[in-house]
């Protein structure tokens, strides 16, 4: 796929996909969590997983049981990557 | 320790303290970590780790470099503890 989204990669058997985010300060860290929460809300798709500390989020997507990843999870991991601020 | 708060353990050399917590609904979820970032937020003290998916939060607290995990540590632990809702 040309247009997969930036700095994602699939991870595992089935796939999942992956990204580790940094960031400077906990403030953006905190930016960051609070609107990857409202997109979780609007969607209503959750990640499988997120892990994160004071300057990181590593993010999970996985697919609908025993699938591939498909264009939602694609989408998905775009929207998130929307999320951060310009230059990260 | 008599009084160490319900449900955390020390992992590791040299130990984190630790505790899994899980929820019935992602809205649960959601409002322990709204909680816990304003405890963050308040004191200063940021977990070493959180990891969350829809029903469930884990979370790692380290002491100071090279140093077992002290009052602080459980002090702050059994704070995250009261942040739980009734029953939990």
């Amino acid at each position: 796929m040309a247009d997969r989204p930036e700095g994602w990669e699939a991870r595992g058997k089935p796939p999942t996909l992956f990204r580790r985010f940094e960031f400077t300060r906990y403030s953006e860290t905190r930016e960051f969590l609070d609107a990857l929460a409202a997109v979780t809300e609007e969607t209503g798709v959750h990640p499988q997983n997120i892990n994160f500390g004071t300057t990181y989020v590593n993010i999970t997507l996985e697919a609908a049981e025993g699938e591939e990843p498909g264009d939602g999870e694609w989408s998905l991991a775009t929207r998130i990557n929307a999320l951060l601020p310009p230059g990260n």
